[in-house]
This record gives structure tokens, C-alpha cells and sequence, in this order.
């Protein structure tokens, strides 16, 4: 395993609290600096142990770092790549940690300096609550991490991103920008728009009769909302096409049920239940990492 | 804490079985008796020690009993309440375990020898798992048991109803079973609905890089189909009800989406949050039981 030198993490929050955490564990930098907009958000993340020092400023705080990862909300994430790459080093990997990437990716292009130093990424790891204080050194660990490098992204700056990412337990794979926010879209954003929708839809005098369906169904839903505003926005196509899916197979279940036909509604939980098991297959493959990495 | 003497359990899986499991951790009764159809399964209770002894003769399972609790799928209660209604002693108290309420009281009052014995409840815990090996003596501790008695419903029997679930440690509350039908529709089945369609909604090639929303909001889907078809159908006025309901608000998230409307989208998310922050506050009143019972 090779060591980073200096790694800066832009926005140190549930996501770079996490970053920085994970490369303490595993040794993987030598130093960490947090750059962030509120001074006491960066002083507890040193208290937390998740970077080394902080700063407010992002031109010192870039000025030494071999990588710099930004881990700000989704749509502030390229304008916040521009200004790293503008103060950071020539030789500067920079890399993020957003959970859309096209926009991001066609907005950093347009920037001769960052394009030819940004690696989009996503490691697809989080949680419903904020801050570093939430943060865990092992959230990447045995999690899959997306990378989306285009024809214009230098083949050094992917491989450097995929040892990068690799340090942090991630597995890493490789998609275009376009099939990453297709995919999320279903896996991640309709997952979080029907549990938030889900948590409307029940009228809190019912509440107290709720059992684990609920209280699972609509745990991601207790999250911040102008985290997912922007998500949802940034991902707007496929987030529709994806709850047009869902739309299609509810008015399925629904109909079912009206015709009160037994075998089709059977048949829509059938069709849920494969997948269902089929995801547990899945996931249990990934934890025991026998599948390719970076395939 | 009285002590009940001999408890029938009509149907040992999952539910069955924590029931016995739970009255053997109290020391809640005197003797347990499972009661099924399949005689390998009755002995794996035994062997598990949620029942003293099982039986596939009815009639003789229920004999000597004091209170019989039906456990089958929601389509079989009413027929089965019947059975041990004219295999059982005339003081015996018959209770049920099942998720949906109204169509099993209409059918069970049909029947005077039922009608006068039969307290009809809804303990509100479970598992996507099948089978008494899956049970956990404390599946009821803290959670809400609904009875739904009307006005045919013996008063001497309600009480003993309560006192019954009560020793599982179970808060019990006391609800018509059309207000137990419409409630559960939209805290239990609307999620298994949603779940179940949110699965298959997330093609195969995609789930390797679904992470924890997806994982928790289908976590139910994973459940028996037979089981959750015929809860479905037991209860298709109110769930396709709360359907609608839940339909309403996703078209309202998806028009603020197509209309890229900011304030529109928020104000989607934080109506979900605020839901789910509700629950989680009132699911700490209710783990701290400082609600009054019987309300």
C-alpha cells in the first residue's frame, strides 16, 4: 500500500469527517488538512481526530496536499474543484465525493486546470445524519466507489484515484458519468424519494402503531433537505425516469388489488421478493470481495 | 403478574413461536401446547422450547386450555377461531395474532359459540424471517397490541385479553377494528406495498451499487408472498386508499421535479422529515412507556 503525503479534505462533514478517519486508521496520509467554511466544525474534526489541522482558507490549505478530495454538497462541488485546482499544485490529484456526476463532471471540464486534475468520484457510503461527529473510520470499508473519468481525464490522475479510494477499503469501479447518475438514480435517489414520500403519507396519530416496516422504509428520510434538494436536482432525468418505473409497477399492485386477483398480486410481490433476495446475493458478494475490481 | 394456566398456540412460526417463547422467559403459564399441521415443525418448537408439547389433533390440543391464540395467515383466523371455539372449554379465551382486523371479527361473530369467547388482536411485531426458529421471547416487549373488541365482544373476556398480552409485555390499546384496518393500512401495509414495488422497481444489473436506503426500505420485501398476499387482500379498502395517498405526494415530488422548482422540492422533503422525526419521537414514548395503556 503506498502513503499519500498531504491529502486535503474540502467540507468536513459526515462524508470528509469519514475520509479523514479512514486514512488515520489505515495510515494512508502522512497529513490531513480539513478546509472549511465554520472554524468550529473544523476545530471539532481535529478534536474528532479526523484531520490534522483546519483552515478556512483553500488556498493554504491546497498549497501542499498531493490530493484534495471534495466532499461539499453536490452543487457547490464544481465551482469548489475550479478554486482547488486554481491554488493547488501541478502535480494535484483532485477527486470528490458526490453522489451525482454529470453536471459536476461537464461543469469541471469547461476548466482546462481542473479537468486535467478531477477524478469524479462517488463512494457510495453514507448515513441520514450529519456532521463528522457521525463520521466512521470504516464507512468506505468494503463499500463500492465509483469512479467516472471521461476521454479528456488523464489516465496518471484515474490510477492515482483508484489507489487513492482503494486505501479507504473501497472496491472501485468504473462507469461514465451518465450510466453512474442512470444507475444511482434507481439504487440511491428513488430509494430516497419514496421513503420521504413514504414518511408524509402516514399521519402522526397512526404513528404509534408503526412497526419495522415503517421505521426502515423511512430512515433516510429524517435527512437533510438541502443535501437532497440538490441531489435531486442535480439528477433530475433519471430521478424522473426512475420514479416513472416505480409509478408503472405501484399502479400494477394497484390495479391488482382492485381486480382482487390473487395470482397477479401475488406475482408483484413475487417480482419484489427476487429482487429483494437477489440484492442480498449481491451484497454479500461485495463484502466478501470476490468480485473484479476496477472491472 | 397472574399466571395463565394452559395456552393453546393455534399456527407455531414465527409469530407463534415468540409468543411461547416469550411465556416461557416470563414463566407467563402454566403449560404451552402447539397446535399445527406439520408435525415436523411442531417438534422443532419443542426442540427450540417455545412449546411444552405440540399436537395436530385441534380438538385435543385445545381441550384443557384456559386461552388459545391463533396464529395462522390472516385468510385461515376466522375458520380456525371457529374450530377451537367448539373444541374448547366453555371459560376459554380465544385471541389472535393477525395484521388486518375487520373482515376476520365479521366473519368470527357469525358464529355465537366464537362470538362469545374471541377477543380479536393485533400484536404489531414481526420479521421479513418465516418459522418458530426465527422467534425471540422478546418480539412483543414494548410494542403496541391492538384489540379490537365491539359491542358483542364478552367485557370479562377483553379483560382477559389485555392481562394475556400484557404479561408479553406488550402495551395494549384498544381500537374498532375498521380504525385498526385504516391505521394499519397506512403504518404497515402501504410500506410492504411500497417496499415490495421499490425492489423490483431496481433492475439486477444495478443493485451492486445500491447502498443503505435501498437495503432498508426493502427489507420487507424479503417476506412470505402467501402471507402478504392475503394480508393485502384482506384489507384492499384501506390500503388502496392509503395507496392513493401515497400516490398523491409522489406526483406532487414529481411535478416539483419537472418544473425544476426548488422551494417546491424542499418543502417535499421536509414535510418527510418532519413525519419521520415525529415517529422517531413518539417510537422513544412508546420504548419508554410513559403513554397510558388501555386509551
Amino acid at each position: 500500500m503506498e502513503r499519500a503525503g498531504t491529502v486535503a479534505i474540502v467540507g468536513v462533514g459526515l462524508i470528509g469527517g469519514s475520509i479523514g478517519l479512514g486514512l488515520k486508521a489505515r495510515k494512508a496520509a502522512a497529513r490531513i488538512v480539513g478546509i472549511g467554511r465554520d472554524r468550529a466544525k473544523l476545530d471539532e474534526a481535529v478534536r474528532l481526530g479526523a484531520i490534522d489541522e483546519g483552515t478556512t482558507d483553500l488556498a493554504s490549505g491546497v498549497a501542499g496536499a498531493e490530493i484534495a478530495v471534495v466532499c461539499t454538497p453536490v452543487d457547490r462541488i464544481a465551482g469548489d474543484v475550479r478554486a482547488v485546482a486554481d491554488a493547488g499544485p501541478r502535480e494535484l490529484l483532485i477527486t470528490d465525493a458526490g453522489s451525482t456526476k454529470h453536471r459536476i463532471v461537464v461543469d469541471v471540464e469547461r476548466h482546462a486546470a481542473a479537468r486535467s486534475r478531477f477524478v469524479a468520484a462517488h463512494p457510495i457510503a453514507g448515513s441520514e445524519r450529519q456532521g463528522a461527529a457521525f463520521g466512521r473510520a470504516d464507512l468506505f470499508d468494503g463499500r463500492p466507489c465509483v469512479l467516472t473519468p471521461t476521454a479528456r481525464t488523464p489516465g496518471d490522475r484515474v490510477e492515482r484515484a483508484g489507489v487513492f479510494w482503494s486505501s479507504l477499503g473501497a472496491s472501485v469501479f468504473i462507469m461514465s458519468p451518465a450510466d453512474h447518475d442512470e444507475a444511482l438514480a434507481l439504487t440511491s435517489h428513488l430509494p430516497h424519494a419514496v421513503a420521504s414520500v413514504l414518511a408524509a403519507s402516514v399521519p402522526s396519530a397512526a404513528l404509534r402503531l408503526a412497526a419495522g416496516a415503517y421505521r426502515d422504509s423511512t430512515r433516510v428520510a429524517a435527512a437533510d433537505a438541502g443535501l437532497w434538494t440538490a441531489i435531486f436536482r442535480e439528477n433530475r432525468g433519471p430521478l424522473l425516469d426512475a420514479i416513472g418505473r416505480f409509478q408503472d409497477r405501484l399502479s400494477a399492485l394497484k390495479f391488482a388489488l382492485l381486480a382482487d386477483d390473487d395470482d397477479a398480486i401475488r406475482a408483484c410481490w413475487e417480482s419484489g421478493r427476487e429482487h429483494r433476495l437477489d440484492y442480498e446475493r449481491q451484497d454479500a458478494d461485495l463484502k466478501r470481495k470476490d468480485h473484479r475490481p476496477l472491472d
